[in-house]
């Protein structure tokens, strides 16, 4: 089974904690198959969204989060196909928690029918889903409420900057969903908020209720045609998006992103989890001197 | 030829900047492989120590170097052998710097007899090296001081650790340079140090006038047993390390060590170079704010 319950316990604990203890370490130390309870951990875990895998197998995505040590995935149809039968799902959910890895959610899943909506939950219900990323026609959004009433899954919308005509903002997002379950959210991807001209940080501030996921990614440029690098490296002020998470209260999973060398993802990926462990531990050693 | 010019360049710059400005950001953004005059950049620049590369060749090193954006290193005789002949040497100082690297140092270079002494800084002298991190046996000191003299060449020497009985800690060698020539000092191995059971914090403040060079590594325990592993996974305090440096107002290089996966050694040094950058960004913004 999915670890699912972290995300309650840790938003207990966080919310009584400072926030230089919520943003210290921020990584495994020493061992590289941890994925111990997170209420004793006094910091954001790290994940990764699965999209940047494309080109990888589900053993190979393994291989890679055990290397880095980043202990929490979310699962997408690349390395789990949409088709998949409920035996398949349990075979493949079963392969990452034997790895000591917790799947923390599903997606990005595309719903562009209403079929595709009944599938998706489907699938989400058949892999222990607690909270599936999501992007569908705004028509949909009735039968998406109807769904995650019915399966007590949560929904996070993500944005997909400004080609995406429907939800280039997490503040366009929250427009459509504020009066809606508060099971629908919004997976805030911050390489396409910036794509889009837009702050991250005034985004997560101003679409705070209703931030489910992050997708953490880096671009070289605040537009169009900016393209994701190493973190660290491009306009993604990252220690400020913290503080904005710590400020709000941000219980999820970090999800980081990366999709530079997708053929040889590693080098690019690791740099990315070392910047985002090292922003936290430069934070939190700031707030215990000063 | 080596930029060698600029350590000195940003000493001065640095002797006014405020700490924020002196650990802000801390790597390379967008191009990868960059090397602009540092006197412009308010950061402490990262660079490679070349002993982990031990399995790889120079032009596997330099590809490593761009694909991580650090430039600057610091050449050992495994990259470059100390019987090469002046071609050689020069042939392999071009490419580097053809590469757009600036080359910091040469060694670790042990010396055990008093012609290794003279074929040291002869190597040096064809490589241009302005700096050299050395072992030594201490009956040779008066020998490096005449040398360190004859060429204007400066000479760190490398503290390795418990077992090493001549030089385990800064403090150890601090002790018999002291008096000497201030071209001779010390080239801080953090891991050794901290396998000797002293604290690296510690021993920077109380070496800081003859401290040359860094081999900022981190290890898994306080213990000569104790393991190279990912900057920010063991138990090195790199936060509080960065702080120690700023407040002596270190003007060198910022040499980088990891040498768990020496058969695959790039994404445990990216994560580490990502990791030092992540932390000098967390600590550049809270300087900031606060």
């Amino acid at each position: 089974m999915p670890d699912d319950t972290a995300p309650t316990t840790r938003r207990q604990f966080l919310a009584s904690a400072a926030v230089g203890a919520l943003v210290a370490a921020g990584g495994a130390r020493a061992d590289e198959s941890a994925s111990a309870p997170a209420a004793t951990k006094p910091r954001l875990e790290l994940g990764f969204p699965t999209y940047m895998f494309k080109n990888y197998t589900l053993d190979q995505t393994i291989e890679m989060m055990r290397r880095v040590a980043v202990g929490h995935i979310c699962i997408r149809s690349n390395l789990l196909p949409l088709s998949s039968t409920d035996e398949q799902i349990a075979a493949a959910i079963r392969k990452v928690t034997d790895a000591g890895l917790s799947v923390y959610g599903g997606g990005v899943i595309y719903m562009r029918t209403e079929p595709d909506v009944g599938r998706a939950f489907e699938y989400a219900r058949a892999a222990g889903f607690k909270l599936i990323s999501i992007s569908l026609r705004p028509e949909l959004l009735g039968l998406l409420e109807k769904k995650v009433r019915e399966h007590d899954i949560r929904a996070a919308i993500h944005n997909h900057g400004p080609e995406d005509k429907l939800w280039p903002t997490p503040a366009a997002i929250h427009e459509k969903v504020r009066t809606l379950d508060r099971r629908i959210g919004i997976c805030h991807d911050t390489g396409h908020t910036l794509r889009a001209g837009a702050d991250p940080v005034a985004q997560t501030l101003q679409t705070a209720d209703r931030l489910m996921d992050i997708h953490l990614k880096d671009v070289d440029q605040a537009a169009a045609k900016g393209h994701s690098l190493e973190l660290g490296r491009g306009i993604m002020d990252v220690p400020k998006f913290l503080r904005a998470l710590a400020k709000i209260g941000f219980a999820g999973v970090l999800g980081i992103e990366y999709e530079k060398h997708m053929d040889d993802l590693l080098p690019g990926l690791a740099e990315s989890v070392g910047y985002v462990r090292g922003v936290m531990a430069g934070m939190a050693r700031q707030d215990a001197s000063s």
